[in-house]
């Protein structure tokens, strides 16, 4: 991720060798801020309470929880209940769940001293992994944008994407604007739509952030505008993220994404969902067995923002007294999926699909 | 319209006999206030500026605009140039030139001293009419409301509605929400889930508002919740507005309207849209014909709300610099349109359906 001309990514260990840094997003893009977790409670209310979110960096997080848990009692008492306590935070997102089992899988055979070296190590290894793949994701993905540049002569590819899936929801690259990134470093004309997302605005206050540092054309719309440029043509191909994906396709991703997947079908517009294997959950073999997490009202009923002089403060925005739900994902049906962009290539959104690219998973699936 | 339990209309004429009351719907729901307009610049300001919207409403307030403009100036001059000012204020209500038009017919023929209170008393009929026209589509609409809540036993029949169109976008009932005030009154179990409708936040500023004061449940929802809710058999029927439905049954209606009607169709929600006959365009054969604004891109990025000391403020939301886009409506293609609920009774949204309903336009359309 190049902010301010910089590279970074979004989460590292502190120059203390120990502690965890990431950028609390919840005051993006309002306030560039890094903010240190130095326990499993500090790691596990990072996630609780979206300071980092995004299925691959909710791994990443929960992975270097168990570290700093194990740091304060080795024991497979405290790892089991540090496990217990990171994937109880957040109920979508499988990374949550398989970077814990990764992290378990590592240390619980060591003996004790060895086991907060052993964790540091394979915290790193998995945030280095996904990196790499979203990295692999947007090699992959860039012959698509490629395909579309072609056709589209000299004008830009226009890619319109729903909430951020982008580096600030993963290590480094993102999923879904990974292969925006590349093809914007590969000299192809690129121009995002960038769906706003309510109510959390990850699209106006992340995607647009991080897009306009490395410098990619891009727009905010509202999330209901979608439909109707797909309609007038305006929109060449969506790519989205999923925060899980389930043996047979279908994808879980944040609420909206379905909605615009109808529209895109509707108008022979693409599809995409661009994931790292660590997303998909091959004990589910249907999206629709996704628990679906219900978010607090106020997301809905206030806004946070700047005034003029340049405070931040949070409004109540709409008719006082009127309760909200706020469902935060949606399952969209493989049959909307045009395709998976993923580490090890692009598959149909389908069993046999995603069996093509990870075929030591066949008998894992349900 | 109940608010705080007294009935009031969205437009009339003040106390002198001449100026024209309004609801500053700019200030809603943080402050009701109503505003006087003297002139037809004040009203054409009124229309483009939003203190009120809604098609009917904005029909409404220009034929009041065309009285305040006679008052000034009975000339057939300042007739032509008060309706080409009016007209110019929005693009795609067509109520707006239907209004224009009316008023034209009702007073070009006049001898100059005869013209203002001709004007007046069509401006009032224009709006009776449409209060009448209104109340007939709860008494049509309230038959599809209570079949709903036969099958529902005593659980609530749950509404899904987008934008406000309701009595705060006509001048009386509304369109969509009488069908639901009358299932209200009628004593049928309701509940509204209200899109939050970005970016101008018409439902959980607006619809809500309304339904809080009639005392009709509901619940507000950011606009990508709608298919998630549908999926999960929340949703037992759509209802919304339009802005102005062709002749073959396309509607064009609030951003995001089509998304719904989408999600409405995947999951067998039947998707019903509630007009007077005002806002039908015989002379349109295709929806997509009909004309949709761009508005300005801070009402993408800045977003109005109340501190907690009660100070209403204007806050920044989105990434410093970054563009937005603000179409501010989309057609819905007939075929997922289940019926059009009008003041004559409902019909299917089709040439044919349309015509039923109205013989006397066969030949008008295109």
């Amino acid at each position: 991720m190049k902010l301010d001309g910089k590279h970074m990514r979004t989460i590292w260990v502190g120059e203390d060798g120990w502690s965890v840094e990431i950028i609390d997003q919840t005051k993006l893009p309002h306030v560039f801020e890094t903010t240190p977790l130095r326990s499993v409670d500090d790691a596990a209310r990072a996630i609780r309470d979206m300071l980092v979110r995004g299925a691959p960096l909710i791994g990443g997080t929960a992975a270097y929880g168990i570290c700093l848990a194990l740091r304060g009692d080795p024991s497979d008492e405290n790892l089991e209940a540090a496990s217990r306590q990171l994937n109880a935070t957040r109920p979508t997102a499988v990374n949550l769940k398989w970077a814990l089992d990764e992290m378990t899988h590592a240390v619980r055979n060591l003996p004790r001293e060895d086991r907060v070296a052993a964790a540091y190590a394979r915290a790193a290894e998995i945030c280095d992994d996904d990196a790499e793949c979203c990295r692999m994701i947007g090699v992959h993905g860039l012959e698509i944008m490629k395909e579309h540049g072609k056709r589209k002569m000299d004008e830009p590819v226009n890619v319109l994407t729903h909430c951020n899936a982008g580096s600030l929801a993963t290590i480094d690259w993102g999923t879904a604007t990974s292969p925006v990134y590349h093809a914007h470093e590969a000299g192809v004309p690129v121009h995002v739509w960038v769906d706003e997302t309510r109510p959390r605005n990850q699209g106006a206050a992340l995607t647009a952030y991080e897009l306009g540092h490395h410098g990619v054309p891009h727009t905010i719309i509202a999330d209901n505008a979608g439909g109707h440029l797909m309609q007038r043509g305006q929109v060449d191909l969506c790519i989205v993220g999923t925060d899980r994906t389930a043996a047979n396709g279908d994808v879980a991703n944040k609420i909206g994404t379905y909605l615009k997947a109808l529209a895109a079908h509707d108008n022979d517009v693409p599809f995409y969902v661009a994931l790292p294997h660590s997303t998909i959950d091959w004990s589910l073999d249907d999206g629709f067995e996704i628990p679906i997490e219900e978010r607090g009202a106020e997301e809905v009923t206030q806004m946070t923002g700047r005034l003029a002089d340049g405070a931040v403060v949070t409004v109540d925005i709409a008719a006082p007294g009127s309760p909200a739900g706020n469902p935060a994902f949606d399952v969209t049906p493989a049959r909307l999926v045009s395709g998976l962009i993923t580490e090890r290539g692009i598959c149909r959104a389908s069993a046999e699909g995603l069996l093509e690219l990870y075929p030591e998973r066949a008998g894992d699936e349900a």
